[in-house]
């Protein structure tokens, strides 16, 4: 097995670029030291790479089935895995001391997580997305709450879900039917469906606790009337709350993790049907979106990562390949004798799009977390800017990892040739794995509506612009380095583009035409917000001597010869409010 | 299940577009009509659909396996699909009525395989593979060969592999080390392990006939040196050559056809070890890669199509499910009730783009399909520039749909959202199957070398002299057509700029920078022609009324929106030769 992910890039990243160790000087870090930080990515990694990475073919080969008990089994090494990352406390690892936490910062967090995610991808989603949970409950819970359900999820011992999707309602939340009915102790009974459940159901811990969005009588319409409710599998006293397994999804990758179609309130487990699954309200009434939506802003920053982790895997995978596997000539010499394919040009340049994308990807990610230790840790206009930055840069951390770390992975398989196909390697399972993350947590076109609709409009654009001097302040210091001034100039013509366009398509009062092609603008948008990200290590790579920091100039190299200039002509159509998707009659396809 | 191909689309492009109906003025179609051409596709989608399609998730989720008498084991259905195929005559469609063939044309006969390339991709490898050994043993083989071999193949008792790829030396063929040694009675005994044998074990039909390229003494260094031979797996008395089954490649995709790694002459099925199996010599020695080349370049034809097929079968289960599945609300009008999901832009968006992909890689398709007819049956300059333009546009008709139709599985995906991912529905699977096309019969790299290393220069540069010609007369048809003047501006802008670079690339005398970006050459030109191609249906379309019409306008306006500008920025790094890859260290990556 190759190295799952470059921990000189993730020092690189951290320490020389984004420079995390000042973040100690902040109170909430006051504890940490670099020494910690390396701690927590020691760990990470060592049990990443013994308990994670050695059950995930056979968590992919054995994908979890319903007995005739109707229990949940998966992989006996799945549970144990877990504990272990259980175990060393990782869970808690950005939370508060008071709840048991090592109050990491989030970005330190963040970058030792994905030694998990790019070794088993599908084991991690059980604990991020009870870390995400148990965020949101650590936010917006009461004390009581947080006692009940965040402290066991914190130490192991539950798990937690999120519960949006219903069949008939996936992106469009606006249209769930599931019920809630306020009853007089002040719990509520919800009644319904909900699908796509990760981790829904399982044996792997004591609870599972299900974040529920329902709508309560009089909420209004669409998404205003949603609350958002935890309903636990078991109730506090040990009782079965009516939470039915109605069936598991069998996925193309992403196996070991159980996606669950679960009834709540059926009948199953209470005497009578329909009289409702036990619910507690979080926070008020009719507000369970803007909870949620927390929540998924952090999770859709996980995905992100999780993408670039497995598309970073896929790269030093087929990176040892290439180094290793011997095949075919040079070109200069064809009678000499064969070469490692990493020599031929074609192999390389596999390799150097790959490396573009997975430490593009890595960089952008870890960035978005440190604004989310800004946001945190800092008031005013800091914190403002920190949290303007994050709304824009949401949709894109999320969906360029997911469009082109799949695309890393599919050039990992074309590297290793035929052998990359079979399940001899991994890569094939990357890819697999890979292909949710551009469909969960927002499909890539409610990411585009998101940017274009929503993010580059609010506050009077103020985000836009926002983005737009930080970029600008790359560039300017890029200008003064004469083997950046082309990369800057070329960035800052793309980068006016970009703010032209936008204004253009929205300078025509007609939103259908405005939207139809938010998904190219996510997609120009993305390269361009990864090009300053390559720029802007760029300028912390400076001169400095040694192979890693030429790797990073030829990547950047890349990405500006053979990536950014993909732009131009998605500007293009954008300018021109192109109308063919909305001119194509249904019946016409 | 959705229709798997477009019957509609098949008749406009064999009957509307191509005109085959009139190749049956010549002599060799002469017993053929319009109505027996409908009658095998009548016949080729009826078998396809009643006994292909309903395999093709058991086949997927019960990959062969080996048994402990040493047989594979396949599901029991594959092998009745496979005889209902075999019965009806199908596979020698386009073979000599003499050899027992319906001698129909090569373009009718691939037209009517999609049906059975789309329903099942796996289980019509195995008899793909044998109609092309076949027709390479039709053409070069003896009399007693053909006896012996081609007809059991064609009536379907015998099944047919190619036997190229060893450990050490997949792309690269001069490194193959298997050897033939010449016996007195003119047979040879073969030594040597083969790769990748897709069909090359299994119980299927009562014999395979292996077509093992090897090495014979004083055939010189590198691929001079290979000669071509037939090693069945059993001789015609009934003994067991010596041909061991070593173990099966377990695959992400195309799971249903057995992929092989063979041992010949290893002593397994002989007295003594290393005796060899026993082998007959196509042809003359040291002429086996030539002879190999043939059905090389027939396999890359039906490896495009083939991916086409999914790619086609997969939009059209994804244009089914936008239609019916209810999902969001027009952005016109939000408080409305929900709409069709192909009402949205984006839906719109995923399909026209699978559309433009699929419609346009089966024309070309088909359009290198009547070209091996217009090769077969002219002479003098007409049959030359057949073959002219055949060779320049095999790289592109393999490579291009393997690339694109790949990419529209992954839209088919995206338009299913959640449920795109799961084994429910098809089009995972379509998405797996398709992902081997970028990999076998020469992958995409080999055919960027193959396009601008040999076919863009060989004769002087004349293949490329030809297609520009006819993609001219293409473009001065459509320029007196209003409707169509600007996307021959287009077209004929960036043909332009494709033979100005491709002159400045083979001036700059460095053949390693020349060829460091083939990949890049091989798509930049794949989608100029497929611009082209859809430029040919447009002028065939004319002012036509009805769906079906409107929907080649808009996939054509699609594909001249979208993605023939993509083409500019990759012909602009091909004009600066850029050495990005070339200058990057492999210590670097």
């Amino acid at each position: 097995m190759s190295t799952l992910m470059s921990r000189r890039d993730l020092e690189f990243l951290l320490y020389e670029w984004l420079e995390v160790d000042s973040l100690t000087s902040r109170a909430r870090f006051a504890d940490h030291s670099r020494e910690t930080f390396d701690a927590v990515m020691d760990l990470s990694a060592d049990i990443a790479q013994k308990c994670f990475a050695p059950v995930n073919k056979k968590g992919d080969a054995n994908p979890p089935y319903v007995d005739a008990t109707g229990q949940v089994v998966l992989p006996s090494e799945i549970g144990d895995g877990l504990a272990q990352f259980r175990r060393a406390g990782l869970l808690a690892g950005s939370f508060d001391e008071a709840l048991g936490g090592m109050q990491l910062p989030t970005v330190v967090n963040r970058a030792a997580m994905t030694w998990f995610q790019a070794a088993n991808a599908a084991m991690s989603s059980y604990y991020f997305l009870t870390a995400a949970n148990a965020n949101l409950l650590a936010r917006f819970g009461t004390a009581e709450q947080i006692d009940s359900w965040v402290r066991p999820m914190l130490d192991g011992r539950f798990t937690g879900t999120m519960c949006l999707s219903e069949p008939q309602a996936g992106s469009s939340l606006a249209d769930i039917t599931t019920k809630a009915v306020a009853q007089a102790d002040g719990t509520y009974r919800v009644t319904g469906t909900k699908m796509w459940i990760s981790g829904g159901d399982h044996e792997l811990t004591d609870n599972i606790v299900h974040l529920v969005l329902a709508k309560v009588a009089g909420g209004g319409s669409g998404v205003k009337g949603i609350s958002l409710f935890i309903v636990p599998k078991y109730l506090t006293d040990g009782t079965r709350n009516d939470v039915a397994l109605v069936g598991l999804n069998h996925k193309m990758g992403h196996r070991a993790t159980t996606n669950a179609l679960l009834n709540f309130g059926d009948g199953t487990y209470t005497p009578t049907a329909d009289s409702g699954a036990v619910g507690y309200l979080v926070g008020t009434e009719h507000r369970g979106l803007a909870y949620m939506f927390h929540m998924m802003n952090e999770a859709r920053i996980g995905v992100g990562l999780m993408a670039t982790a497995l598309g970073y895997a896929g790269y030093l995978a087929s990176l040892e390949y290439a180094r290793t596997r011997v095949q075919g000539r040079s070109i200069a010499g064809e009678d000499s004798a064969p070469v490692a394919i990493i020599e031929h040009a074609d192999v390389k340049r596999m390799l150097l799009a790959q490396k573009s994308y997975v430490e593009g990807a890595l960089a952008l990610g870890l960035y978005c977390s440190k604004l989310v230790d800004e946001a945190e840790t800092t008031t005013g206009p800091e914190r403002e800017r920190a949290n303007l930055l994050l709304d824009i840069l949401t949709p894109i951390t999320k969906s360029w990892p997911s469009q082109w770390c799949l695309e890393a992975n599919n050039l990992a398989i074309q590297v290793h040739g035929g052998y990359g196909y079979t399940t001899e390697f991994d890569v094939e399972q990357y890819y697999r794995d890979n292909r949710l993350n551009p469909i969960h947590e927002g499909t890539h076109g409610i990411q585009g509506l998101d940017l274009l609709g929503r993010k580059v409009t609010m506050h009077d654009g103020a985000g836009l612009t926002l983005l737009r001097d930080t970029i600008d302040d790359t560039i300017r210091r890029a200008r003064t380095t004469p083997a950046l001034a082309t990369y800057a100039d070329e960035l800052a013509t793309t980068l006016d583009q970009l703010v032209t366009v936008t204004a253009r398509i929205w300078s025509a009062q007609d939103r259908a035409a405005s939207l139809a092609n938010a998904s190219i603008y996510l997609e120009a948008a993305g390269h361009i917000v990864i090009a300053w990200i390559w720029l802007d290590q760029l300028l912390c790579v400076g001169d400095l001597d040694g192979a890693f920091y030429d790797g990073k100039r030829s990547a950047a190299q890349y990405f500006f010869r053979y990536e950014l200039p993909r732009v131009a002509p998605q500007l293009t159509l954008l300018a021109q409010l192109d109308r063919t998707t909305l001119d194509t009659d249904p019946t016409w396809l």
